[in-house]
């Protein structure tokens, strides 16, 4: 009996994802009571009010109406010039910061986060992550035998921690002379956090601090998958500015995705955005990904390409798409905030939710408590320091519902204990 | 002055793809002097008499008319479960091994060489390619810290070289113990060779052989991404039913792709198929590329699996969609078969062609060769041992009057030396 063909790197638990398993629950759930008697709070795509995915009429109007051969061409390897130009308007806006910048496109946010772990760390090295995080952070990193050391994101005040940011940073830099540190933000996932311009700041001064020795490289890698749905207007962009002529072994890269943005999920296309205050950096930034995307995929999804540029590159349709998403961000917008409230309401301790399509719920017993309201059909995503509350997938009526549900829920395990 | 940020493993020269400048010249050439002018035989796509992208409508229809959350919401991470079970009838027809199989969905062919490579060798560990060959395999390994060993694919009666496969096979197995090889068969790119059922016995004979000493372990990659333009009805497929019931410590791999068999090559869908006698092998095979999936591109183009689908399990659309493929396979047969006649008119000596897409021409000083036809509009690709005319790409007309053209610039560059 042969127990194992792969090589060790590569044998995993024979598991499959969690969250699936949790919305085909939740999907269960309501075949066999009703949409209405269901809280379905697992999946991280915007939803209506009756849970119907929602597509972007001006993103699937202009896939369906384009010619064929713009879906069916191979892309090149490091995507269509046009839509470089185009994802890199998109993301910064009026504040692209000074600098040397290349994109690279790539299938979703998680393709800028592997070319960037991979390529900017060493096998054994540490990446940075805050202790509330997106999954697939670990998951990359262990593929390629990187570990994970964790900051506390918040501090007693439930602001970003900076001084538990400052000390791993620091301790790691020292020890590898090479540091990828991951901040997800703005509307992280899953606390709905935003860093502001001021905390923004207070991570660079820290970046630039140690960039004086000249042999350390430090590499920041933004994941903004969420930027779409944050903020007011463009203002959760402006702390891009502040990644203007930094020294040069400072590498930031912008994690973009247009999953969200343009509800494109299924369609995987995304971009890894370096930006560098040398030239030769942010050229040896786009080779080294154009190398990965060979080596990995090949090249990206062209008819995503086309639907994004054709929109950016036309006012008419580019107004008609930002009206579109103005209505679902003013949506989300109110769903989240009737949750923050109804927890004030029930008491129930939420972390602090800026933006986007999450909110955390701190905990010690989360599998537990998810368990139980999985009995009051309530399903949402068990983490490791809590819950995670996907504001994206629910009504604003039911988002007024839920706290109570969870307090309750939450006190009676505690009373048990 | 920093030089560099990236990890070392991670610098690569900056260059351009040289496919995709060799058809921005043809582009241009064409505007310059006409389509009727100009031979563009450099992109591995199926395109009309005109030059023009072939984009199946039994596919584009099924596209354009589904529902938007069919293309908009993510896809499970391995895959929806009905298109794995569809892309593994689509591969093996009638002749589905006797064996556990375990299909993964990745983005096109790429990301099932990238998971063999990746998953079942070890950092420096060489993977066994042929001399003639698709050159990603080498971007892939390099990718990943992996070394190339190459066989000659041809004896000197222009058949498979077995001897040569063996001596190499044996060579890196006896000293790692593991060994990937990777036979890129039916209808070979660049050579369009496809192995017969006798050849394939041979392989499969030493396999078994080199089997039976159980340290080995040995992971068979067959390459098929051209295989639904090869052979008559499903004849080329035969071979895969000698994959049933092999040791436990061989694992087979087929590397699918839907690019050329749907003309789907922007969407960027395919399968890594895994086939071995031990239930526990393939499944350590699909959790190993569910891992990897989610560590790289997280999950696959949703839309591109429903229309693959939705076309399998509707008797209808399937004919439709069979018999649209058949024109254009019966298309690709006249016009490789007009190359190699007028190969043989022209005393141009090319490699054994028998399906597919490409068709090469041994020869010591390719890029000179190519160099020199550009000026007479005709465009192809140099490799290292010779040139690759896309068949797939030129009129049965122009697929007529190409091998004479080559052969007199081969031979005025002889004269010349």
């Amino acid at each position: 009996m042969i127990n194992s063909m792969a090589a060790k790197h590569a044998v995993w638990p024979k598991e499959d994802d969690a969250i699936f398993g949790l919305a085909a629950k939740a999907q269960q759930a309501i075949k066999k009571y009703g949409k209405d008697k269901v809280i379905d709070s697992t999946l991280g795509a915007l939803a209506d009010d009756d849970g119907n995915l929602i597509c972007m009429k001006a993103v699937y109007d202009e896939l369906k109406s384009m010619p064929n051969e713009n879906i069916a061409a191979y892309a090149l390897v490091a995507g269509q010039p046009d839509y470089l130009d185009a994802v890199q308007e998109a993301c910064f806006k009026e504040y692209r910061p000074e600098a040397y910048i290349k994109a690279v496109a790539t299938p979703g946010g998680t393709g800028s986060v592997r070319h960037t772990i991979y390529n900017y760390t060493n096998s054994g090295d540490s990446v940075l992550v805050s202790d509330w995080y997106w999954k697939p952070y670990v998951t990359i990193s262990e593929e390629y035998g990187r570990k994970v050391d964790f900051y506390n994101l918040f501090n007693d005040k439930n602001e970003f921690n900076i001084k538990s940011f400052r000390e791993s940073f620091e301790k790691l830099l020292n020890k590898q002379k090479r540091l990828v540190a991951i901040i997800n933000s703005p509307a992280q996932n899953p606390t709905g956090y935003s860093l502001s311009d001021d905390e923004w700041k207070q991570v660079i001064d820290l970046m630039v601090e140690n960039a004086k020795d000249k042999e350390n490289r430090i590499i920041l890698l933004v994941d903004a998958a969420y930027i779409d749905f944050a903020g007011k207007g463009n203002e959760r962009r402006k702390f891009f500015k502040q990644f203007s002529n930094l020294p040069e072994n400072i590498l930031v890269v912008i994690g973009y995705s247009l999953s969200k943005g343009y509800t494109m999920y299924g369609m995987r296309l995304g971009a890894a955005i370096g930006i560098s205050s040398s030239k030769d950096i942010a050229e040896e930034f786009y080779y080294s990904c154009a190398h990965s995307n060979r080596a990995n995929w090949s090249n990206c999804n062209r008819g995503a390409m086309e639907v994004m540029t054709r929109i950016s590159n036309d006012p008419k349709k580019s107004e008609a798409y930002e009206a579109e998403k103005a209505i679902y961000k003013n949506m989300l917008h109110k769903r989240a905030e009737a949750f923050v409230k109804a927890s004030e309401d029930a008491g129930l301790e939420i972390l602090p939710y800026r933006d986007g399509f999450f909110v955390s719920i701190p905990c010690d017993n989360a599998k537990a408590i998810s368990d139980k309201l999985m009995e009051d059909n309530l399903f949402l995503i068990p983490l490791k320091k809590g819950l995670r509350f996907a504001v994206c997938a629910v009504s604003e009526e039911k988002c007024k519902k839920a706290p109570k549900m969870i307090k309750s829920i939450m006190d009676n395990i505690q009373k048990e204990k």
